[in-house]
């Protein structure tokens, strides 16, 4: 015997959050309807209302329901002519909360897998193209994950970026402040040599 | 700088969830806009749903949609006459699962504890009494927690039980089948013995 089936449909409902199993879900559903009935239905709310309405910039591809996301209505965003390549919106907000970079973005939302049938157009790689073509940009820095499909993406964006003459330039991998050379993997220390600058 | 606001929205509401705190929230709400929207939409419509229409069953106060949930319903469970008297709806589902157990329930939601305001009424003990009075019943089963709250739960149900004349017991505490006597603690051990069997 289970719940009612309302409470069954909501346990089950709440699985498909990543890393929520059926007892994880079971406990959420009865925390909310014993406690916060109120924050549920906020919950409902707002979820049903992001996943009809959320989609992508027109520009850079990153979710937002207006036709121009905040970054690429801004005027001012565009003036540096530099433009980032990320793969997920969460990898723009962590470069937008560290408050450095004040140009552009373009989400790929992924990253080239061959393997799992995710080629250029798929990550939106010819609107890349129509965007670089415009004459607009002076630069594009890639910022794709240090794993071997993000370096891959970054090769083939070069690639692009070389063909249409614009400078590119990839961010700098190495010991991250705060680490200890004794922890730091191999491979990141490797890179930290051969990326070295003369003070 | 955030995202748009309906996705802003999605990730403040999805903290409502326990254990859920801003970093799990924003990879629930990006993983759900990017790959599961159908499964979003199901969890948006499900949480307003149940949120709005779960109420408690009339008799044994656990949560329901209709009057009489499935076991009060069911006119076998009152049989018995055993009626076992559990803190939370997770506690019933958990003595189901055993399949031992073929009485009713009583599900108080949660327990004595005046520190907190709560009294004998707030864990709905005055329906409890109603159904007591009505001699459908021979034996209660306090299935509370073995905690202080618990144990005082149990305690005050008992007197009433017992000021009504029915029978009363409360269910076994000792070491767990599997577990291992080395890790069990004292205040178990103690309960074991004292509740040790002639065989």
């Amino acid at each position: 015997m289970k719940f009612s089936p309302l409470v069954d449909d909501l346990i089950k409902a709440l699985q498909c959050l990543p890393g929520v199993g059926p007892r994880s879900a079971q406990r959420m559903a009865f925390q909310l309807l014993e406690r916060d009935r109120q924050g549920g239905s906020a919950l409902g709310q707002a979820m049903t209302q992001a996943m009809s309405e959320v989609g992508h910039c027109r520009s850079c591809r990153t979710f937002t329901e207006q036709e121009l996301c905040q970054i690429c209505a801004n005027p001012k965003r565009a003036e540096s002519g530099q433009l980032c390549v990320v793969e997920s919106p969460a990898d723009l907000l962590a470069i937008e909360s560290a408050g450095q970079y004040g140009g552009r973005y373009f989400v790929l939302m992924g990253h080239l897998s061959p393997l799992d049938g995710i080629g250029p157009d798929d990550i939106g790689l010819d609107t890349l193209d129509g965007m670089m073509a415009d004459g607009q940009w002076q630069e594009v820095i890639l910022a794709t994950n240090p794993t071997v499909e993000g370096d891959a993406t970054a090769q083939y964006i070069a690639e692009m970026a070389r063909d249409r003459g614009i400078e590119i330039s990839r961010i700098a991998h190495g010991v991250p402040v705060g680490g200890e050379l004794e922890y730091v993997d191999g491979t990141t220390l490797a890179l930290s040599f051969s990326g070295r600058r003369k003070i």
